[in-house]
């Protein structure tokens, strides 16, 4: 695959150090949360902007694949080499290069971790709001490439309503800047905004200039439980009709609340309950506290139960804490889990929980679902437990079987495949259920004005694999 | 220009009735709020999307330009068919399709009035937020268009955040479809986000999903007076400390203070103060009124005088009024006046006034400014007076100048040439101050990927009136 004297040119640009070679080196660049590795060739560790232009100039040149390599986080694969070539691992560039409050801006570079830069910020009284539920673990460039989400996306949106400003290098070497640090900009077209979620396909991102806002004084938390899940949603259509905007609306389903409660012996909801709700309102103290009423009125007019005010960041905390162990908590159930991340319209949340009990019934396999309900945006979890093991490619075939049906039914209900994770290599096959083959030749032309040689993470996004 | 048989097959797709030939008839079709018009050869007046797309084949086919024209309100000419060739008016397109109160969402045609959207939300308990000030003539598919903004930009963001789904015509004929209901999606690139902005040059927008908010139950105002620039850019820092998010943060210099006052007997300060500030702050009735005190707080400690607080909607309306009234007031000192809509990062806007300071000695022309100044997009209005008729060639030489130095002193201020208005033709020559030729050089390979023809729109946004 590697041409003759690739080596040398790439050790000459990044210098020695800084590239790996042997198979146990490169392994772990392979990989990422999606666990379906494949080993690239080369990794280089770039240390600056000009240092990736040259790569990528060389790259471009000899016909190397490419695939930029953040915190190795995402769910679809979307940093796994799949057609071998150089990992351009991104790990020296983790600087927060400016903090700017009296412009309520960041200047990153990409290999920050979310969650530090969050602290970061809110140690001068600002406030990055999107939090995806890796955010210790992810880096904000591999937010920005997939468009990260998280609970706080209802009020706050998700990572693209903070990305400013972009520097990033084409595929070809051409190092360009996107947007600018003012807040509005409509000079040319919003290459910003088409680099967000583009999933590293397009261009490298080397340095971010995030939006920030001030940090909300208060913050409150109510948990309530529901004995079915239109009872829950009847409660998120009560909050629209009193106005109130919370920062999260965060739905358990009874299957997560059971794992939840054999994982960590305590749950979010009683025993029996069929649904959890999570709310949390920001605010001045006073608005919060306002709210807070309106959510706990709204719960029990739709016949919550167990309705339960967290004021302390300790009551607070325990709530939050609990909602991040369902991910562990279902992987005690089953090892191999297919993690989507549907989003209907909201009001038809009901409907797609409706066609999961389905899909349990006919696949025979465990389906559990919680997610953004004030989004519509729901983590649909079919999994294989380990009851399964013996005849273990029929089980895979009827969770894959589900998984085709969940989204053919998500579109049907005028939603969409992936709300938060991408299309990765994972999801590929299934872009033709929600894009026309207009739509995604148009996706094809607009990669080919980025990648002419189709270099930058092949293999991703389209269907057949090809981006030309 | 046009090929024999084009009219005919024009009158065989959209009928007799809706196609305009003779000059008086489509003189109107060729200017915009510019003024700088050029009539098109022919103007179509489509019923549905099919017959846009058949009339893009067509002019594809035979490479007639095509320029679509909403409500004709745009600053740059971006509705102006500069090259000649087919004006396709969708004045025909004007209904609201959908209101959703359940899922937060409209579905409406392009050429429905923003403000009439807005009222039919409201009285649902709905909220558009965007509110440019040409909103009771401006359509939503020109606002689409232009990304248009307005005061409330600053808390709820430009037209951009608000626009989940379109429906559209590529220049070719293909109808396609970007996005979905759902608030979030990440299924491919973000084509929504491109086309939001692309002003008219990538692909007709036929139908549009709006994303809505629930209306806020209280909003409040207060207008102070200032005496310099500077000090009501501190009251708008203080305001951020105190974690305060307004919805809107108006500022108006003097120059402008002053022509209102000639204009309207009245004005937003008492005589001689340096600066204006308008403020409104919304949320829950409490909130509202708790933020009500602080922004008057903030004003105060920064030297605000004449602080007056507006909570009634009458006391509301009338300080919004006088906003309104700036554009008239400054238009009767003169006729011919550059409008230029900059953008700084917030902070730096004493700077940018600083500047215009300096610009105003150079050019001997009066200079007025207002704007947004909790986004630091401020309206800087480089006026000809009917004193410089006699020498009108002389004055619009140092309009001109005026008007480069200027988009060249944001730029070093890390700003935009435009926050709102767009590129159209007017401002296509500076595109070079603030891209690069990479830049710019993939900027029109993705108008390539759209209209590989270059039939939509031609002569706009690229500096050599080329996109090939």
């Amino acid at each position: 695959l590697i041409a003759t004297g690739f080596l040398e040119r790439v050790v000459d640009i990044v210098g020695g150090p800084f590239v790996l070679q042997d198979a146990a080196a490169v392994a772990p660049y392979g990989a990422d949360a999606l666990k379906q590795p494949h080993a690239p060739d080369l990794v280089a560790l770039p240390g600056s902007t000009q240092e990736i232009s040259s790569l990528a100039t060389l790259c471009d040149e000899l016909r190397v694949p490419m695939v930029v390599r953040g915190a190795g986080t995402g769910y679809t694969g979307g940093a796994v080499p799949i057609r071998g070539g150089i990992v351009l691992s991104l790990e020296r560039l983790n600087q927060i290069l400016e903090i700017d409050p009296v412009n309520l801006l960041a200047r990153v570079q990409p290999n920050v971790i979310t969650g530090q830069l969050q602290d970061a910020v809110e140690r001068v009284g600002l406030f990055y709001p999107p939090d995806p539920a890796s955010l210790q673990q992810s880096s904000i460039g591999g937010n920005v490439a997939e468009c990260a989400g998280g609970p706080r996306a209802f009020k706050y949106g998700t990572t693209k309503r903070y990305v400013l400003a972009l520097e990033a290098v084409l595929p070809t070497g051409e190092i360009v800047h996107t947007g600018s640090k003012a807040v509005k900009n409509v000079v040319g077209y919003d290459l910003t905004q088409l680099l967000v979620g583009s999933e590293g396909t397009l261009a490298i991102i080397t340095e971010i200039i995030l939006r920030l806002v001030p940090k909300p004084p208060a913050q409150r938390t109510v948990r309530a439980a529901f004995s079915s899940i239109e009872a829950a949603v009847t409660a998120v259509t009560n909050l629209i009709q009193l106005r109130v905007v919370p920062a999260a609306i965060e739905l358990v389903d009874q299957h997560s609340l059971d794992a939840l409660r054999a994982h960590s012996g305590t749950s979010l909801a009683p025993e029996g309950a069929a649904a959890a709700l999570i709310v949390e309102v920001d605010g001045s103290k006073k608005a919060a506290d306002e709210e807070l009423d309106l959510v706990d009125q709204a719960c029990r007019a739709a016949g919550g139960v167990d309705v339960q005010r967290a004021v302390t960041d300790a009551d607070r905390d325990a709530i939050w804490q609990l909602r991040r162990e369902l991910s562990p908590a279902l992987k005690r159930i089953a090892s191999i889990k297919l993690n989507n991340d549907v989003v209907v319209p909201r009001g038809r949340v009901p409907q797609l929980f409706e066609l999961v009990a389905r899909l349990r019934q006919e696949s025979r396999l465990p389906i559990a679902c919680f997610g953004h309900a004030g989004d519509g945006n729901i983590h649909v979890n079919i999994m294989v437990p380990e009851a399964e093991r013996a005849r273990l490619d029929d089980a895979m075939n009827r969770a894959r079987a589900a998984e085709r049906q969940l989204f053919e039914g998500v579109v049907a209900l005028e939603g969409s495949i992936s709300g938060e994770h991408g299309i990765g290599f994972t999801k590929a096959p299934y872009l033709g259920l929600e894009l026309s083959p207009s739509e995604i030749a148009l996706m094809k032309r607009v990669k080919a004005a980025f990648d002419p040689h189709g270099i930058l993470n092949p293999g991703k996004i389209f269907p057949d694999g090809q981006a030309g």
